[in-house]
């Protein structure tokens, strides 16, 4: 919520990053920039490695586009360590972001380790974005300071955080987190229990259920689909979510909405398709339909058209920020 | 689709709206802005004098956020002409646009009267949201002329179209309607045939079934629910649908994603909840939710935000352009 604000020191100083692939060497910028000391691991050694390279690669973009000062991009990246072991990377953190593979046994083998490493108040956050909490620190000593903290794609640019307990979480762990990742910059987003794909993924698999089924039955071409929702309803949900929206559709807000629209709804709702077999055919019609919508643009050109774009949307709302924030 | 390119001229110059309320006044903002000369028409005198009242309001509004010029908001006012008749609004015109009241058995009748009175080479076009033109237009003469052109609310701000035939719908109709509607300065987008919703408020509907049945549930709070669209996927959905989205979210493309995440999308799919039942108690906790999120701003105040900001948005992206986009 603090992306209104003023620039704000985070609330905990010193963290570890664990596991430095795509998600996690997004989290060492976000955390740096804010103005943590990262001290990074991967058990892969040579990951570490890669991760800085993109770092200082990433930051010296950021530094030709303006967004950062050659100064503060010098000290972003000094205030990330390397470390060869997991004791090392962990000494004097407060907080331990994990982003390791998404594989039950794996996690749990990492987190037995974190926790018996980590200092005894620092909180554990995953990146996780399809495991439950409760399976993955199960009979851990220190299962009360595990919580999921996971992020949108790429967290280094999108700031929403969903912050997720499981069963043995201790309660006062949600809000310090949630204090802890908007004092770095990015909205947390707390939800009280697991569910599969939390709240983000499940919205998205709704959408994306529908949008491959009605491609699949040739309602309308994936070129089709997407213009509907980046130059219709997609312009609103960068400012609003479902219940803003529907406040805003009827001149007696969400109620009246929901009220005079709920036959059509019903039968609409109703009618969406079941889960489409997701095999080799059909991923192939989605693929063909995305060429030709894309043309041949690289994929890097567009990743980068994305992220600046999404930085641009979001400093818009910095700068005009919605009439609810009262802060 | 044009909207990135320099302004062009409309390919029919005069245009009938029928039925000025909240949807149609839009269509005479947005199709007079665009250069046609709007003939405007409702079955309830009184909406034509109220319709043209808040377009002088609008447009003076628009004149003092420097939108337009003085002379652009008079040049556009006076390319609409209110009608006491339908054949008055009618005479000349190559597209009307229908906005009247979303009920099948009115619709037929309108459309008769329409069918009979157009001029024979104008199309019909109508802004429903829900209705089948097959049943629409049904056992008219000039049924073939008729089309669905549903656009997003409100019409003068969202570009997005969608373009829906029915059974009895000339097959040429429909490029020449999305022809026209680019021309105006929107985005068409042709589905093949009607389904309830069409794509858009089917792609809503999949994602407010899931968010609605979430908060009745508790898992998670409607301001969570929000926070979590507006910022994290929202934000780059205001630039890319889904396909888009998940091109952009692996580094071998759609295909890879899809491949790679089936089993983690077919569980979340699958797990995804059923159409909740939108009683009172529901539509109240809902309500609750929205207004502890909305902290009593005014819904005037909220709307003209949304539609400033969706303005910037598009704006944003006429001067960047996406990569793809190679006209």
């Amino acid at each position: 919520m603090n992306k209104e604000k003023p620039k704000s020191k985070p609330i905990i100083d010193s963290v570890a990053v664990v596991g430095t692939g795509v998600i996690g060497r997004s989290w060492m910028k976000l955390l740096a920039r804010a103005g943590c000391q990262v001290q990074a691991y991967d058990q892969v050694s040579d990951n570490v490695l890669r991760a800085m390279a993109w770092l200082e690669e990433d930051l010296a973009r950021d530094t030709a586009d303006g967004l950062l000062s050659r100064d503060e991009a010098r000290l972003c990246l000094a205030r990330v360590t390397r470390h060869e072991s997991l004791a090392g990377a962990l000494a004097g953190v407060g907080w331990v972001q994990e982003s390791c593979p998404e594989n039950l046994q794996t996690k749990q083998a990492i987190y037995a380790e974190l926790d018996s490493v980590a200092p005894p108040d620092a909180i554990i956050g995953s990146s996780t974005a399809s495991l439950d909490m409760t399976l993955i620190a199960d009979g851990l000593p220190g299962r009360a300071r595990c919580v999921v903290a996971h992020p949108t794609n790429p967290p280094h640019v999108a700031p929403a955080v969903e912050i997720v307990p499981g069963r043995d979480t201790d309660p006062r762990v949600v809000p310090l987190a949630s204090s802890f990742i908007t004092s770095v910059g990015q909205t947390p987003v707390v939800l009280t229990r697991y569910v599969p794909g939390f709240v983000l993924n499940r919205l998205q698999a709704a959408m994306l259920r529908e949008a491959i089924a009605l491609v699949a039955e040739g309602v309308a071409e994936v070129e089709a689909v997407d213009a509907i929702v980046r130059d219709g309803p997609g312009l609103r949900w960068a400012l609003m979510g479902p219940f803003g929206v529907a406040d805003t559709n009827a001149d007696g807000g969400v109620r009246q909405y929901l009220t005079r629209y709920a036959p059509f709804y019903t039968e609409v709702m109703n009618d969406l398709r079941p889960t489409p077999k997701l095999d080799s055919e059909l991923i192939e019609k989605v693929g063909r339909g995305t060429d030709d919508m894309l043309q041949q643009v690289s994929r890097s050109e567009l990743c980068r058209w994305r992220d600046d774009m999404m930085r641009a949307i979001i400093n818009l709302k910095k700068q005009n920020p919605p009439p609810w924030r009262k802060e």
